[in-house]
Parts: C-alpha cells; sequence; structure tokens
C-alpha cells in the first residue's frame, strides 16, 4: 500500500512541469515563470539523480532523470521566451 | 554521503516553488501559469506527505507539508489573480 502512494506521488510530482512546459511551448511567454523557480527545481532534481545512482535506485533515477530533462528544456525556453 | 546529498536535493526541490510564489504575490499577475502544474503537483507533494506518515518518516512529512502549503498558496493565488 505503501508502494502505491509512494509511486503514484512520484508519478504526480514527476509530471506535474509537463502542463507547464507545454504551455510555455504553445504560448511562447514566461514573462510570469520565476527563472529561479525553474534553476532551483533542475539542480534539485539533477541532486535527486546523482542520489538514485548512489543508492543504486532505479526508480528515483528514471523519474528524476525525466524531471531534468523537462526542467532543463523549460529553462531553454525561459530564456528563448523573455522579453528583451 | 548519500544523506547529504538527499537532504540538500529535498532542500532544492521543497524550497522550489517559494520564488514563483514571491514573483506572483509581487506582480499580481498569474497568466503564464498553468494551474495543472500547480493542481498536479499538490496531489503529489499531499500523497508524499501521506506516504511519510505511513513510513513514520518525518524528513519526507516535514519537507512536503512545506511544499502542500506553498503549493495550496499559490494555487489560490492563481485563482485571485487570474484574469476574469
Amino acid at each position: 500500500m505503501e508502494t502505491i502512494i509512494g509511486i503514484t506521488a512520484g508519478i504526480f510530482t514527476s509530471i506535474s512541469m509537463v502542463p507547464q512546459l507545454l504551455k510555455v511551448l504553445k504560448e511562447k511567454d514566461v514573462e510570469n515563470l520565476s527563472p529561479y523557480m525553474i534553476a532551483i527545481l533542475l539542480t534539485g532534481v539533477s541532486l535527486w539523480v546523482v542520489y538514485g545512482f548512489m543508492l543504486h535506485e532505479w526508480p528515483i533515477i528514471l523519474s528524476n532523470l525525466f524531471s531534468v530533462l523537462v526542467n532543463a528544456t523549460l529553462l531553454v525556453c525561459y530564456f528563448l521566451f523573455r522579453e528583451q
């Protein structure tokens, strides 16, 4: 039961940035997004990947590697689409 | 060493939404924010709190309870400040 709750929680937190990324890709506008939020989150999920490798825990590695990908893309979009 | 990396990762991912919330509170504008992102993240961190209680793991409970608070406030702000 804990495992099901844990896996569901992990899936939700991992995919949460996907709708934000899709919205940014569609609207090409990032004015109200905080670049600090994206940068801190990217640092955090990258450290989770390192942690996962240290413990050889594939669920931690894979879910956070997915988040790294989404947040890195979001950060690139931020710098592409921000007002000059 | 793993513990230090894990705690640092947890701190980064937990506090990442704080600059976003401060930006929203300051600018009172949420046009480029995805409400799905906030709602999915809020569901995810709430489930992590449940998971933490099941395992009696206080670091999981406390860090995610903090995220619940930040994201719930962000969601309230979203509905307060969105364009009518």
